[in-house]
């Protein structure tokens, strides 16, 4: 089986969809959340933990794993899905954004960038058929085209990368040598409609199997993400997957389902569980805090995850103060259900004609972090 | 069901015994290996996992658990197995090690001692009372009597603690308000045969329901722990439990449930764990070592734990070196099953006659840390 998308319903109040992505692996619901495998394992979990979370897709990261422990060795190995025994879709990300992360310690040029490693100092280069090769041997059922990041309020900045960035992306699918794996383009173009229409308009004309949304969630406002995703909706192609890269929060998943995004990775849920900070369908809440010292509920009464039906808030809290391993995998696998449980649920609304519904009585209840941390 | 023991055979060629204790939260099958949950969780694992692995009766730290999160708030849930949602059978020890070796934070008098937390500084003070009372509050299946435990060389310091240990057994006793929790008490004496063989006749008199072993493994030679092991099984009663307490690794198992030992418990396979070092049946391994970095097999071919049934060393080493907490939580997982397995086949060859046979294969193939590390 090879990757097809089929998009299986329209909302009918807003631009969201449901569907379903045919991968290699296995088949992958959209929308869908992704949790983040940064380095071959989401963090505090086995592949069996997110087997019983229902995760149906995972992402790791082309530049850590190239890095270390090496694309070589994972090929040797048949593969990530082998490697670290995930049966699952999985999808690797560019590079581009962690190599563009490395401020002062890379180069760019046309053909490729040139930079140091974050572990070891180590001199290393990217160019779109190098990183076509590493996640051709990673084995990925999703892959991406080479791009770069620019910081996003940069007019002329962004003019100059997103150049690069349709020549890499040309490059990168003239390098593609695999068949089972889909190559997704980048949408770049910073905070600004004019460049990521015409973004949007050269990726469309490669044909690719689906299409990224790059560059948000890196310090633009919520009101300018959003402008973005609307710009996009009627110019990217509407029978294939589009991808929100790096996002996002509970409320993130509402907003940008509602402005037609199918896919979505972030590793905010897992990040903030190791703070102790667990969302709850009244808002993000840190289980360190006194008041649970003595309380016997779990994080929510009605959750359906190994953590709220074993454990109460005042264990959850014990383990956090006492600095114990065992608090950060129940607080991951509590926010990880959180998340696909909720976009499990959106899914199920788009289907029955009540995504807005279900969006406003979310988002309604929802508190956002500042008034609550 | 209150608390009882049966012993069920004795080896012909040792003094091995197998047994089975009964406890008001189910049964464990003795020789039985106690994993260690100091702060009500056995590091990097949850209650299911300890479950799979077959774990029937786990230890906690009545110090640990009276400074942080309290043994009232701990009473509140009901007590330790509600806290920590673990069902079967618990352990907890007296405070007394953890408290004798805070030094400088505490002074001994013939009342009690008063010692200072090693959190915050806070002064606190355990008598016999104190800590019956504390243990009481946690309302484990097996709990013990307040000790001293002193340095093992020192002949006149050891039998003035003795004496104390002795006076602080018969008040642990008489304080003792529950008649669903086993009370042991705890023979002392250092390396000195006579003071051991006195602690054992004192407190055989008591007619407790089970007897610890304290202060060994605390600096002796493994010599003098045997001997000591040795001097006590004739005078020890034959049907009720002994507990080597703070003992072992794989071969102290063997050569102490060969001198009639029947409980143990220790950090060593949990400890290592998060070290990266494993135990195989060759000896133990560190998987942190480069010639593992593309080792397509497990840690042990035949293993049956999740570990080795699902990921390769280089994947292992891999999570250690990338310093992914998965890795404490799948070395945690082979470490307790090797110890596991290990007792459940020394018993089922004391029941078969082919204990010594065992013993003399695994110790012949396992060899020592300072070999291997």
């Amino acid at each position: 089986m090879t990757f097809s998308f089929k998009l299986l319903t329209q909302d009918k109040n807003s631009h969201a969809r449901a569907g379903i992505i045919h991968t290699p692996h296995g088949d992958v619901p959209t929308p869908v959340f992704a949790p983040v495998g940064t380095q071959a394992t989401v963090k505090t979990l086995t592949p069996n933990d997110l087997q019983e979370l229902g995760a149906t897709l995972i992402l790791s990261n082309t530049y850590h794993l190239y890095l270390r422990p090496g694309a070589d060795l994972i090929a040797e190995f048949g593969g990530l899905h082998h490697f670290m025994q995930w049966p699952g879709p999985i999808l690797t990300d560019s590079g581009g954004f962690q190599v563009f992360s490395l401020e002062g310690l890379r180069k760019i040029d046309e053909d490729g960038v040139t930079f140091r490693s974050h572990i070891d100092g180590s001199e290393h280069r990217f160019t779109p058929e190098k990183v076509i090769a590493i996640q051709e041997k990673l084995g990925a059922d999703i892959i991406m085209a080479f791009d770069e990041c620019p910081p996003p309020h940069d007019y002329n900045y962004n003019v100059e990368a997103l150049r690069r960035t349709h020549r890499w992306a040309e490059r990168s699918k003239a390098a593609q040598t695999r068949s089972d794996q889909a190559l997704y383009g980048i949408v770049q173009g910073g905070i600004f409609a004019d460049l990521r229409a015409q973004s949007a308009e050269f990726l469309t004309s490669l044909d690719l199997p689906g299409y990224c949304i790059g560059g948000l969630s890196v310090g633009e406002t919520k009101a300018q993400m959003h402008e973005m995703l609307e710009v996009l909706h009627p110019i990217l192609p509407h029978h294939k997957p589009r991808y929100l890269m790096g996002v996002g929060s509970p409320e993130d998943l509402f907003e940008c389902v509602a402005r037609g995004v199918d896919q979505f990775d972030c590793v905010l849920p897992t990040r903030i569980a190791r703070n102790g900070a667990v969302f709850t369908k009244q808002g993000r809440v840190n289980l360190r805090n006194a008041r649970f010292a003595a309380d016997k509920n779990p994080i929510e009464l009605d959750c359906q995850c190994y953590t709220c039906r074993t454990f109460s808030l005042a264990y959850l809290r014990h383990l956090l103060i006492a600095e114990e391993i065992l608090a950060l995998r129940l607080t991951t696998l509590h926010n990880l259900h959180f998340m696909l449980d909720t976009m499990r649920r959106i899914r199920q609304s788009i289907f029955d004609g009540a995504f807005t519904n279900y969006k406003n009585d979310f988002l309604a209840a929802y508190r956002t972090v500042s008034s609550r941390q």
